[in-house]
């Protein structure tokens, strides 16, 4: 991997497609595969591929193309996967629970050290092994660990407060499920997703095509 | 609205953002605000706000702004929120789960009716108040009322044939939670939420800062 050269955050963002779509051809079988065979998968071009995949080094054989499973960890490395994560939750609502019980996370090194939630009725309740606290206990509890990711489930008005508070605390990422643009130091990586937004764009789709 | 213009997806992909902001600023009780505030607030430009909202017919006030709730209501009115949808969910792993546990999608209009598994150890089980079906019965319980959206939490391998399915049935919208590119017939809206993926973003963004 050439560490010394600056990569175009298209490209780094492309890397998880390639991840998971590798993923995808190991589980049909696949073990090799041709920048064009991927091109034509992914509805990308070969010649973009063959750049996006130099800037980490040329894993590609003339005449042989890719080897999935090489090509699959060498990403994977680049990603930080194979690490653990220490990850917390706050906000222990719907969408906070639901993400607490998902696994697939554990399974790829996020570990959820802990939940917060300010509700006296939810601290207390066990959520997938794991115990709701009180948000007061948020800089206690975490003092013997850094924080990887925050994932933030909170309303949108709390959610800059929080931000601040997490930001003091050194976490290095926020996961952020809230509909509001946070404001972080350029040190924390914060990735969007806001549910409720795609399904407002399914609900549009669904009226403007009914009224057409 | 000015139903006969060709509104652009960049516009139509900013309004549930404007929709969120302006359901934060009535939950700080802001009652009216300014395209100059809005734009401060969004990052965005004044201009780009006042050109997005002019699109569906003219809300601001010279001197005024904005009124904050009527905007709202407007901009729920061109999203389609406010009617109900059909939703069934196809896969009851983690996520499938989780999101049949997240109630919220029902208090904005959308009405999870079924979900389906192939695992037997799964199906006949409640998942709050929905019974888990066999995939075997997708045709048959959804005979009676339209699919509006499909949300999908399949492995990647199942996806493709799933979706082939689903548009059988006339399933007007899916909502993709797998890692893959689907190919559907153009009157098939399709809104891909990739949550490993920018978990992934963040693992990468940790990495680097880690090693920097």
């Amino acid at each position: 991997m050439q560490k010394d050269k600056v990569i175009s955050q298209q490209v780094i963002k492309r890397l998880p497609r390639y991840y998971s779509h590798l993923g995808y051809l190991l589980e049909t079988g696949v073990v090799r595969v041709s920048s064009m065979e991927l091109a034509n998968q992914m509805n990308l071009t070969a010649s973009q591929i063959r750049q996006d995949l130099n800037h980490f080094g040329c894993f590609g054989q003339q005449g042989y193309g890719y080897n999935v499973h090489v090509l699959r960890d060498e990403i994977s490395k680049i990603l930080g996967l194979g690490s653990s994560y220490n990850m917390i939750i706050i906000g222990a609502g719907n969408l906070g629970q639901a993400l607490a019980n998902y696994n697939s996370f554990k399974s790829m090194g996020f570990n959820i050290r802990a939940i917060f939630d300010v509700d006296p009725q939810i601290c207390g309740r066990q959520i997938n092994k794991c115990v709701v606290r009180h948000i007061d206990e948020l800089e206690s509890f975490t003092s013997d660990f850094n924080i990887d990711i925050a994932v933030l489930t909170l309303k949108s008005k709390d959610c800059q407060e929080m931000a601040d508070r997490l930001a003091a605390l050194k976490t290095k990422a926020i996961w952020n499920f809230a509909s509001f643009d946070l404001r972080v130091p350029p040190n924390i990586a914060v990735e969007d997703v806001h549910l409720s937004d795609s399904l407002m764009m399914l609900s549009y789709a669904i009226t403007r095509n009914n009224n057409a």
